[in-house]
């Protein structure tokens, strides 16, 4: 495969959001008694996520970035969950949660294998200051971050990828959408990125049902991101 | 100064254009036997990037990115110089010598101490392609790479850092434009960043006219980036 770039998905497939949310929550739980199912919630707040850009998609908001919308739904959750009693301050800070994501364990070394050789980046619904502040709280380094921002549609629409194209300088097919969701990288396929499919079979918990079963037409299929360094002769 | 982030000029602050291709001239001399007066030739290419971007601010060209731009340039130069025979692709390396420049010898360590506290990026009238490639060829590492580009306009325009401001996410009076030009550094001014400057004394050559007395309004002077990492305590 002729690459020269890699561009990756973040929420999922480079960082567990879900168990950075639960660690938070537990850490809120101990020094200030603030009570809730943790898993449960996170799940409650990752799943806002795609109808809240499906808003955003039907034009019922305007573009709203991520840090917006992870606000947005928070605030819906805290009512929910009856969380009670948080300073703007403490819910500010609580959102930047996504700021500040635990990389799974093989993320920091593949990514740092695979750019020896390829133009690596970030390719996230996240917005720039949120991808950018997270990569450097987690020690992971892109060669350049981009998001659907900067396109302001969300993946899986077209725009995204084509934008992240553009201004990576080279054409689609030269660039590998990496991805744990299959949505995701049917969507860079269609704009005709070639794409290495990641199951994360941990990303929604023990009892989660993510994607496992690669779709025929991916190019790669790798167990983790140093696997797929590995299987690039990295 | 309650900086988070620092942006940086790139072309003249951080990178030696005139150097880099001065010596890639040189080689092509060397290699293919193309005669030119490469200083000459570098200052031209050089000269050309204003009014090129005025073409472009006073809508005389559609939304042309640097790339485009430097190849215009590269086209009336070779023609003036009477540099004959080049191929395509000759021609097509000869533009990204602006994808290989040669950082100044303060840069890699400036940024790297820089990047232990701050988010740092990059803030170029480059196009995102050209500056992830020189960054990535160069060992220069950003925590995020923005640009003109993505505002389109050009900078000294205010939409350019407005709209980095918005990216990083951070009220602009807590990011540090730094650079060598003071027209960059009253643009970021103007729309209330803090300014550094870094006089760079030889990116004209020898006998250029760089700028050199900083403007009483600016927050910080600072020889090199290696002196702006000390002097910010890093």
């Amino acid at each position: 495969m002729p690459i020269q770039a890699l561009t990756f998905d973040i929420f999922g497939t480079v960082f567990d959001w879900r168990t950075t949310i639960i660690r938070e929550g537990e850490r809120l739980e101990r020094e200030k008694g603030v009570q809730a199912d943790w898993p449960r919630f996170a799940d409650a707040w990752r799943g806002g996520y795609e109808p809240a850009m499906d808003r955003v998609r039907r034009g019922e908001l305007p573009w709203f970035n991520i840090d917006r919308l992870h606000r947005m739904i928070l605030d819906d959750l805290l009512v929910e969950f009856e969380i009670d009693g948080l300073s703007e301050a403490e819910k500010d800070h609580m959102n930047r949660v996504w700021h500040r994501l635990i990389p799974w364990p093989d993320a920091v070394e593949g990514i740092n294998r695979l750019r020896r050789k390829y133009v690596v980046a970030a390719l996230s619904n996240g917005n720039i200051a949120l991808l950018t502040n997270m990569a450097k709280h987690a020690g992971v380094t892109w060669d350049c971050v981009l998001s659907a921002e900067l396109a302001r549609h969300y993946k899986p629409d077209p725009q995204v990828y084509g934008t992240a194209a553009d201004l990576l300088g080279f054409p689609p097919s030269d660039i590998l959408m990496v991805a744990a969701h299959i949505h995701d990288l049917k969507g860079a396929q269609a704009v005709g990125f070639k794409t290495a499919f990641i199951p994360r079979l941990m990303e929604y918990g023990p009892d989660g049902n993510p994607d496992q079963q690669p779709d025929r037409s991916f190019d790669l299929v790798a167990k983790d991101l140093i696997d797929l360094a590995t299987q690039l002769g990295l």
